[in-house]
């Protein structure tokens, strides 16, 4: 605790921006279904997909200190990602930490605690995928550290990894393997513009994927 | 596990589109408050209100293969019933299975376990109720069943009972009374309409249910 | 139980409707971080921002005939606030109740239970905060109290207590500290927009708020 | 609602008593693994083996009255089984309900919902698995109804069905096949004992079950 | 907040322990089913049964600074009642805070949140009713307050308010109400004496409490 | 998906066992309040307390294969440490594989998800901490692995990291930092033994620790 590291590497920012755009869903199938945070992290407004690379905060519980001190490691097309030591709802983050993050061209907040102020959020355009909407103010005591590895929501993240975020939820990508994800997304994207028309057209997935056989393999009967 | 029942009985197409037109909270009341689905089914975007005879799948847990089974199934005018064998909140659907759905005119989905995609629905126009919202993959390996009784959410329903769904949550009609139960809804509606006009003038619920004699018996004290 | 108290004192109407436009995070900072309710209340519908004079309900699980006596008691500008006596998540509150409620002047619902009608309740702009949405119907058996103190989603509420609510959840203030909070939320709203135009401009709030010295008194280590 | 049926056909005394005997896991293994209640139902007390043929209670949040109307319809080596119309933690049963059911012959209760009196009821060595242990008490206001097809946790419950519960918690075996289930799970046992022998002496289950070749037709990479 | 509050008035210490012996379940019963606090408070060790004066603590999220200027209010007699002022799991309190409340003649802890230490506090006999048991540590960074009303698990208490709990819970008792609650259990336990006797000679409830009439008129049907 | 790493480094055998005997809570101050698994993890029976080398599986939900192959993997001293890749509460874990584990000289398991036959756990002194106690079966389909990094409850846990568990939950000591967190664990002890004499004596812990003056500089008032 009480640590600040203020270099760390980042992925390729063409390569983050692709993964933005792919979204959240084909990157985790991308990677072999990994990545994926928990469900219960929801956006706070719908409708925002962005991609960025990571700076990590851990924090107490009920403390938002560290988040001062993160804004000033954060560089254009970062995304914050705040992990409370112990579980907590509070609301660490709001409308005026927003307007100190957009300045430093932050692409958004990825917290397993709570935020406030959602409808300026909304209107600032900030995204903002979050446990709990609460008000519920914190305290500065205590510190925390920024740019070390915290679990958020169930999955590891390291300060530089690529964070994708929509309506679907969060997927973390490591920063070393941003390049080999993004290929299969591509790759994967591009199949399935061809199975959803099929799919459209009528055709059956347990024609197009071929299932009818394995199916009867595994003993499923028909009645 | 590992059964497909292929023939199952519906409903009157004419007595499930006037169910859908009633509404869950009145369907609900007017089949003596029951059939109700646990509140944790949220719909996963605003604004949808169907009914449709339930195809259902028994699914194991992080496994989505039956759907695809299921899909064979459906007849235009159906709903997707999923229930998983234990909990789980995987992301067992997404847009592709909508496509395919829909192609065969499913009206929408009822799954006490998660899916993704969720922009996407939305914009296809795809009714979905959930209990999370996750882009965790499945996998196509174990069997489960489609068209026999499942529990959903707290509820047993049958293939082909009706449900009725819209942002108030998911409700289950036992097919063979899904007739009478309308005549009860429209019963209901019938008599509301004056008594929201009554209620808008001033009038209030203790005169115009005639409460006020049963409520000194129990013996409410006003002070 | 079973107890209505018909007189209670209300806080200064111009000073409630002030504390409504500070909104909810401001009026819980301005008065110390208190009174916050439990972050599970949500607004069943996205953008209304009241504050009103608490008309409480104590109601037994599963049993909403209290709400009917309560709206007897409404004043304009008076918000219901409802808790169960044991928890429950049954739909206490529809369109009927909202239409009778809105003839009397009260300008939204509390309630830690469920409610139903969500479509409606949006289309009347009848704001609710609720625990859950979900149309399980309730009966009119058992007597609850009207206007007695009740403890809602963790918070003691009185009658005549102030209640502010808007996206970001819901504060009681105590109705005899009403005046006092307000001119500490208006002067903490006149400081925030210079901090927020500071911010938007690129000062950290490390400058802002003067903390880099007491962070490195308290150890902070950069690396 | 309001119904209590009087006759229901129960297994064979002797089966019900041999699969009390088998306990949970091996029920539930020999029956395909069906039948599994939530595993938020606990015993309130550990060290209890029980089965018996269920008598089911469908009963209103808050209200125990039905319990009394169950009572009447127990015989010996029955299991009463509770389950809430909707969600609710209250405690609906305590040690005087515990007396009289056991003088009926009543082998212990399954409840999706709250007792209280637990030192009690160990004391008496009256076995009872539920999702709470409250003193919330209850009323006796509403009807609802005894020996109607319930879904308890999860799990359809019909009047008859065979409840097995212990420290694992509860399985519910279909009345009619209660006897092939039997069968299944006396072959279980009986294998078991042989494997528990052979894994005790240091044989790996990768090899006693022959897994080496399928885990590496799927994949399996040792490094 | 910051405020401690030396002298409290507390109920007579004959009534308090008569309140202990006549237990939680008979307690909430005598003051019409008021008090009971939410069941996730449970017993670290099973076998406790207690009485005494509420010493009440206020205290921030992961923060027991306060816990320590509790101690020092303690007289012989009383129970230490912890509420956090936003949920939290952490562990609070552990053996040297037991020791030191043993001291003074603690009777034991309410706590809506986490401790540690269980095997050794189940050794020294000192009884505990918590949120959780969790060894995740706390700061001593911000104040709290001590002997002023707080919410725990959803009920007031403030403080020389009677706390009793056992294996049900707890529950509150108004220090002004002690007596009068104290004369309607001990009312209560000389009749359930015969009840019990009756029940368990096989007399049913629905005789003993002369139901069957009301059940006719409620419409209770027998199949 | 699909590893099983052969060879892992452990940390000294005898720094092992006295990590174990220091204990959880101990072991959690003494590496700076780090490394707590959530609380949601309990053990299935209470009075274990070991330590032990972690042996990871990473394990779809429902799916209990990998055990199978960790099992192989085990050396004497070791820990089980199973974390599955989306939130399941199956029963992956019964009395088979522990005799299979005991065998190997495994320790115990970790397991953030379910386990059943606990009565015979418990007979044998095979300790587990779970999330669930459930005997809903798994199946053998889909691959994991084996000693690769899994977060579970919460935590990072690397293979031959050292899991210590007792009545108080789970903490996890990086392999490399156990030498070093051993020693502060027992420093800690040796003072702790002293400050409970003299907490035991009466002396407050507002002296011990000499915390008056600072709590006065941060505004405390006494009243």
């Amino acid at each position: 605790m009480g640590v600040v590291v203020k270099e760390i590497a980042r992925a390729d920012a063409a390569v983050i921006d692709a993964l933005g755009q792919a979204g959240v869903a084909t990157v985790h199938e991308a990677q072999g279904r990994r990545g994926c945070l928990r469900a219960h992290l929801r956006p706070v407004w719908r409708g925002a997909r962005i991609a960025g690379s990571a700076v990590t905060v851990s924090a107490p519980p009920g403390d938002n200190w560290m988040l001062h001190v993160a804004i000033e490691q954060l560089r254009a097309g970062d995304v914050l990602v705040l992990a409370p030591t112990s579980p907590c709802d509070d609301g660490y983050f709001g409308d005026l930490l927003a307007t100190s993050a957009m300045a430093r061209g932050c692409r958004g907040l990825v917290i397993d605690a709570g935020v406030r102020d959602v409808a300026a959020l909304e209107a600032m355009g900030f995204a903002v995928w979050a446990k709990a909407i609460s008000v519920q103010g914190t305290v500065k005591e205590t510190l925390g550290s920024v740019n070390v590895p915290v679990v958020c929501a169930g999955q590891m993240v390291h300060p530089g990894d690529v964070i994708c975020a929509d309506d679907d939820g969060v997927v973390v990508v490591r920063r070393e393997e941003a390049a080999g994800v993004l290929e299969q997304a591509q790759a994967r994207l591009a199949g399935e513009e061809e199975k959803r028309r099929l799919l459209a057209a009528g055709k059956l997935g347990l024609d197009l994927y071929d299932m009818r056989g394995r199916l009867k393999d595994r003993g499923l009967k028909y009645m």
